[in-house]
């Protein structure tokens, strides 16, 4: 159960697909050639293959557990994340200005797939904090960013989302938790949080907690929440941690995946909070928060297809069994060989580059919004970028379970067995399209504030990016000209999807939104299946210029395979929105 | 996490989907009519609703350990064990000569889900008797008839079926235990056999292994395999137990689900063999045992499938969270009304019943195939069940994995914790797709013995049922009508594919197998959706004689579901199979 980080792919897919180049160009960009990148890579992935790796299996197997109050890590897992912080991994892509690296975010994503392939549990508490400094970036008072932002950029503090309570999930309007102003300006935080990812634990110094709540005379329902900051430590003036805050872990879930991370139920008995932003502004603040969260957990669902298909592969080359069907020998060969495994891999490793490449397509349109020039290029790429992210976060996540089942699979009885570790993958793939917003909420987004807000304009841009690399494959080879005539019908698939949101949104909300998650999972499939496109594109020069022809000839194969097998399932999908709803509501329960 | 047996829709598939007339008509059968059949299962379904059910959850908590040489089941397991024969439900579809009470294949096809659905571990113990049961009805002397048949259909002995080795898995040409001849006309079997379900326990007082094993000078690989009766104790001439043969429990896995069934590796240390049938023909007895195994497992999918469903509907009635999308509440409403939900149990029922029909079918086949007036009706039927089952082990095992992950997300972050048991469902139904061969041996078999063989002329004649399937739905309502056109496009799409394997299966097997499967995914589907189709056709009549309209018109809502929504995905996997075998094989691995 080794891992091999895949730098290459990434690479090519930073290369030609994230643009690059435009990308590089933005201030405060340019400082990285793509050989820096791929030593910035390469340096992370040999870290995570000796230390982070080795730690995924055994931490699954003892969990973390819930002693006398306190949380117990895996062994190891203490040492990594010190060995972690001190390499600055934490800090790839946040900005210099609070001792950042500054990086790209096509590298940024390209980091966190690693880390993630490496060892999801152990993932998540960077991942998390992430999200913490994307919060307090764009909404932390000056004091709040020199308090708080250097230690969590270092990775010296972790930090935490708190929004779901027993009763509320989905539903942030059901949110009970509150919060009391004193006279200081600060407030008193009391309520209980559930599902809180790394809420308890020792591995860093503090941990920096950013809480929904309710005041006292807030409106009802998300226009009365506002977003706090509640240390487990309290901060001295002079930035030494005082006192412990009044907030205890009650207890640790029992689940059915990603055991080494910690899932904390938190009691918030009167802890001290600090008003991030203003007051009842908190569900928009922890919006952004969450569209960064929730790209990440995307790329979580492409790294643990990474890791699955490795070791199937692996496994696969090496499991002796059964003749060849077309009786090329009489001995049993290594299972690889057999078709519907060569099937299996196959799907397997095309959903993973297709949704790698979407993700990557997807980062390079985040740096454009963070950065572009004007004010126009910005808005552009960010209307581009939205769009993109439910579509990263379902997409890739649906299709990791998918790929870890597959994985599973490929392994035969020994697959079901624990200490062949191709279960683990199958359970903690299991979450990625739950937390941070299930696939139907990404789907709701996708239709209600991504398609339906600005009247389709965004989808139909992307259509006629599409269409140009229609155009530019049929410049290349059959190949190619047959990837793009399946990208054709699915880009038409789209269109007329787009066009039954835009009609059935308003009007049949019902109907329109019965078909949210296939819209979801036809727009995935295009937008995956169109970047293997613009890489056989690529690919093909490539190999016209003698650049890695063996690496460009399996790229196409991948991206034909995926155009053949993968691609078509946007017809079905097309039929079941656009004449499926009333079957479907027509069902009573 | 209550159970309750779906009753109503098994009568109706016994009734309309099985020919229960023309079965009830074959003796041996005729001594029950639908009352009866009703009566059997209601008292099944009580005694495992209230005795069975409530060990699933707490059986797969502790899981079945292994102390100081010994199995120990979970707490309540002898006991509901020892209930279960006391009622003498082991015994429901054996022959009446052995103590058997003689029922159809259709109903025990029934109670042999019920058991499942209660809990799999545990039902697993009965699946494997049956299996053992099987290959002594069809292949045992008189003599060892005489000994094990009536205890194991009363279910004080257990029976295990020991194919697999280290080195052998799907590949039994690579078996290596030894049969050594005695001169008492016994074997001394010696080898290492690996998961073997319920290999040791002390659940009932013997346990019948039955074991493949080479003697010395047998022919190498499938051609010199035989099969040999095992007890755990030996069997006295008076019938009383005698010593403990040389068998041995090694160990049990640690497995990925149904924790509570011990898996284990057996040592055969010069254990006692009694030869069953001929020397190295042990493999053909085998495929006796497995096929009626493998059609088990496929209940066991519906099985899974139904429980997930219950469970997963019960909680989004429960749970209240979100107002509706439609605006047509300001306060959050339970879950079951939100599209998306009701777009995964729509799926969850459609694919259940939809499966569960299909095994029915194939049920009356079998009954017809052992039983009917003629040889030629025999072998007619034969060949008709033959082709079913690797569809009804394929098809319903693989949706069931689809089914309990659907039913994970219906509980949202819930699901992921095991407290909830949704997750168990998904854990237990991953080795339904595995063992008693996978998915793609399924295929295989459907390719080479089911459609090369004879021609494609059972293929063809199921086509020619669904045809007039179809003319039947056209006297129908409009609804009947639009599944009438659903089915006939799928139909062709099957046609076309076993045109394609005639065509393919011997002069390109690679590209013909790499399609396998897919067509067996194709042709389930295609049988499943007829199983419904044929259901509308059957509740049509009924609501016209006033008989039980609100349960015929909610099966008509569901065939119409799954015509709409999963019959349409025969179209892809058509193209996959037709078109796409270049792009999966020119990938390298």
């Amino acid at each position: 159960m080794t891992f091999e980080a895949p730098i290459k792919d990434m690479l090519f897919n930073v290369k030609h697909l994230s643009g690059w180049t435009e990308v590089n160009d933005l201030p405060p960009y340019g400082t990285l050639d793509l050989d820096d990148v791929d030593a910035v890579l390469s340096e992370l992935g040999r870290f995570c293959a000796e230390q982070v790796a080795p730690l995924n299996a055994p931490g699954d197997e003892v969990g973390s557990r819930f002693e006398n109050g306190k949380v117990v890590l895996p062994a190891g897992f203490d040492a990594a994340y010190a060995q972690f912080v001190d390499m600055g991994w934490q800090s790839l892509p946040h900005p210099e200005a609070f001792g950042g690296q500054g990086l790209p975010r096509v590298v940024g994503a390209a980091a966190t797939e690693i880390l993630n392939a490496a060892n999801m549990s152990f993932a998540l508490c960077p991942l998390l904090t992430d999200g913490a400094i994307e919060a307090l970036l764009t909404e932390g008072s000056a004091e709040t960013k020199a308090t708080y932002l250097a230690n969590l950029i270092s990775g010296k503090w972790t930090g935490t989302m708190n929004l779901t309570e027993p009763q509320a999930g989905s539903d942030l309007a059901l949110l009970r938790s509150r919060a009391d102003r004193q006279k200081d300006g600060s407030y008193q935080i009391t309520g209980t949080k559930i599902f809180i990812t790394y809420g308890e634990h020792d591995m860093s110094e503090n941990t920096i907690h950013l809480v929904l709540a309710r005041t006292a005379d807030a409106p009802a329902g998300v226009k009365g929440i506002s977003l706090f900051l509640v240390p487990k430590f309290m901060v001295n003036p002079d930035g030494t941690l005082g006192a412990r805050n009044a907030v205890r872990c009650q207890s640790i879930e029992h689940k059915l995946g990603i055991k080494a991370s910690p899932t904390a139920v938190l009691e918030f008995e009167g802890a001290t909070g600090i008003l991030i932003g203003e007051e009842n502004a908190g569900l928009g603040y922890m919006f952004k928060m969450m569209n960064a969260a929730r790209y990440a957990v995307g790329l979580q669902g492409v790294a643990v297809a990474e890791r699955a298909t490795q070791q199937a592969l692996a496994y696969a080359k090496d499991r002796i069994q059964g003749r060849p069907v077309d009786g090329s020998s009489h001995e049993a060969v290594a299972i690889v060989n057999h078709p519907d495994v060569r099937r299996l891999l196959a799907r397997m490793r095309a959903l993973t580059e297709g949704s790698r490449a979407m993700a990557a397509f997807t980062a390079g349109w985040q740096d454009l919004a963070l950065h572009g020039e004007t004010p126009e290029a910005r808005a552009e790429a960010v209307a581009v970028h939205e769009f993109l992210v439910p579509l990263v976060k379902g997409y890739c996540t649906e299709m990791s379970i998918e790929v870890a089942s597959a994985g599973v699979q490929v392994h035969g009885g020994m697959g079901f067995i624990e200490e062949t570790g191709a279960a683990q993958h199958y359970r903690d793939a299991r979450i990625l399209p739950i937390y941070e917003g299930t696939t139907a909420i990404q789907a709701n987004d996708l239709i209600g504030r991504k398609t339906l807000r600005d009247g389709g304009a965004t989808a139909q841009r992307l259509a006629m990016m599409i269409e140009q690399t229609e155009q530019d494959l049929h410049q290349g080879s059959p190949t190619a000209q047959s990837i793009a005539a399946q990208l054709s019908q699915s880009r038409a698939a789209f269109l007329t999807v787009v066009d039954h949101m835009l009609e059935s949104g308003r009007s049949d909300p019902n109907a329109a939104f019965s078909g949210g998650v296939p819209y979801l999972m036809l727009a995935g499939n295009l937008i995956a299946g169109w970047q293997l496109a613009r890489s056989v594109v690529a690919a093909e020069k490539a190999i016209t210029a003698g650049d890695d022809p063996s690496f460009m000839k399996a790229k196409i194969a991948t991206a034909r395979f995926y155009a053949d097998h993968v691609l078509p399932e946007t017809q079905v999908q097309r039929d079941r929105i656009v004449k499926g709803a009333s079957s479907l509501l027509d069902l009573v329960f």
